[in-house]
């Protein structure tokens, strides 16, 4: 019946956006998913939006997926190892080394404990934000222990690969440093940015655009949820933001004394690093730099014209990669940007012009 | 014959982005365009492109537009002044006090010239990148100095109308601490994130998510032309900086005792104020926070279903506000974002769902 990898029942602790996700990926395949969560009306929300069945005490799963906020992960999984002894246990939590301290204080046997981290996610949080498609083509760490059974990191393995993510294998400290870089770092500066705005002068912040935009778009995520993230990762991520201070510092002197020799040096070199840095970001489908061409279509801003567009797009037979369609207050026509693949751009090019669409990038 | 406020001609010196856009939007309008560049390649594809027609000497403008680069911006201010005695002398540059200060020093007159800011740019650069309508609906910072008469500034005003942006008088002191809060500072908190990622272990980065990449997105800018705003407003700056270094620091002693009491405090007071900060942040039409009702269809992810969808949009005739539609690699589905006004969206959902359209959020 079920087209998965993984051996079901699967039970899933904790049906916020990440829970449910997996249990409509999971019931999409055909796997039985058991869904439970200290609040009842959320579990409920979760069941009746398709995720899966309420979970009822005396069930036993193969597979528990405990998807609870960090500072409750260690506990929630330590009873759920105890209260399923025939089961697998793994769970999703952004942080992995002090989870893994906390179990290893609290039980003896660890086997059957794997930690993982699919690193996926929306803005929006809660059930109703659940997407089985949230972990295609994304990675999904797995983070074993030394303890940690064959068998258990095959049942792990095998639902990250039938939700579609790709598998990166690191221990926990590993894990912790890598997110301490690229997740949990990110997040702090973008709020010591966005904390500057939170006092300034009123008609300054009229003259934002889109890069403040960018750099502060994260800095509107949960406090709590980050505080535990960066509570519980502490270490790692002190060890970065003490990196970045020592540039800080170095930034700030080139600033105060812009005038002596070799202090402009200092501050291009800064930038000429963020260049590099930013190169070795891999692309936005999570594996290398995504090489669309973007061709830029001029039309008329009314209802129907990027239906008719597209509908010609279509006839030509060209698929888009992407699309995006920023509405330019008062002016008379849109702009959007068609992301096609490069061996596709000479054609959709001359199709569109022959057919009159105004090409203007 | 022009339907523009502004008396031409109008001649801009520096013809990348900003002097091209410049001249494109002027050239539709009707007026007389004179396009001069440092480099005469420059200005011929400019010229080329439609932004107006060469400039040859002896040609007498009512208005210079100077769009060159910061460091040099007060010395050709200056050379127009003295070149064109009967013209209006405005700029572009990205600081403005500085530039200012150095007129002062080497004019004794400066009642024809007033500065200016556009809020407005690409991320692409030179005069292939012009666009005549990015300035819509953008802040236009009219900054002018003790000495402009009222007629200079009023051929600004003008030239800032009919390029479609809204007019913000700033002295040059104001708009300079304005720009180093949402746009200097922002560089370079960007350029100093993105610079840990250029000695990160090679792994490490593999984990990277739209955070990392939205927060980084600018640090990829150029560096020689940031080096140079940068140090033209170091001090605005550098106040900025220091507030943000004050934050740092307190954030970096919370990670480095986190087991303390009121540690926590701290940093979750930090990740509030980002909250607070991101809340006051304008919408990105530059006007108020834009309140569109957003509406998520699943589609099949093939040639012709976006713009069958479009289509059947268009038939009800409601109008699209923003659409975003990222492919989801290896997923048979698509999910278009639909961007309306509120009182559209439950005619949308509803109209949709009857013509079986499946609408995920």
């Amino acid at each position: 019946m079920s087209q998965a990898r993984v051996i079901g029942p699967v039970k899933i602790v904790g049906t916020g956006l990440i829970g449910t996700s997996i249990g409509l990926a999971l019931t999409g395949l055909g796997v039985r998913v058991l869904l439970l969560d200290s609040s009842p009306q959320v579990a409920k929300l979760s069941v009746d939006f398709g995720a899966g069945e309420k979970f009822e005490s005396g069930q036993e799963p193969k597979l528990v997926v405990v998807c609870v906020p960090p500072d409750v992960a260690a506990s929630v999984i330590a009873s759920e190892l105890v209260s399923h002894p025939g089961a697998f246990v793994t769970d999703v939590a952004s942080v992995k080394a002090t989870i893994l301290t906390e179990l290893e204080a609290s039980l003896s046997d660890l086997t059957r404990y794997v930690g993982s981290h699919p690193m996926a996610g929306r803005e929006q949080a809660g059930a109703l934000a659940g997407r089985s498609d949230i972990f295609i083509g994304r990675p999904w760490v797995i983070s074993a222990n030394k303890a940690s059974s064959k068998q258990a990191i095959d049942s792990v393995e095998a639902l990250a690969l039938d939700l579609g993510a790709s598998l990166i294998h690191l221990s926990p400290a590993e894990h912790d440093r890598a997110v301490a870089l690229v997740s949990h770092t990110p997040q702090l500066v973008s709020s010591l940015l966005a904390a500057r705005l939170a006092e300034s002068e009123g008609g300054d912040i009229a003259l934002a655009g889109q890069g403040l935009r960018d750099t502060t778009r994260i800095a509107a995520s949960d406090p709590k949820l980050w505080l535990q993230i960066l509570a519980a990762n502490s270490e790692q991520v002190a060890k970065v933001v003490s990196s970045l201070k020592i540039d800080l510092d170095a930034v700030l002197s080139s600033l105060e004394k812009v005038d002596e020799p070799g202090s402009l040096a200092a501050l291009g070199k800064l930038l000429e690093r963020g260049n590099l840095g930013v190169a070795r970001i891999p692309g936005k489908h999570g594996q290398r730099a995504t090489e669309y061409a973007k061709v830029i279509v001029m039309i008329d801003d009314k209802p129907g014209e990027l239906a008719r567009l597209l509908t010609e797009i279509g006839e030509v037979g060209i698929n888009l990669e992407d699309l995006t369609l920023e509405h330019a207050t008062g002016a008379a026509v849109g702009l959007p940007e068609l992301y096609v693949l490069p061996s596709s751009e000479e054609k959709l090019v001359k199709e569109l012009s022959a057919r009159g669409w105004k090409i203007v990038g």
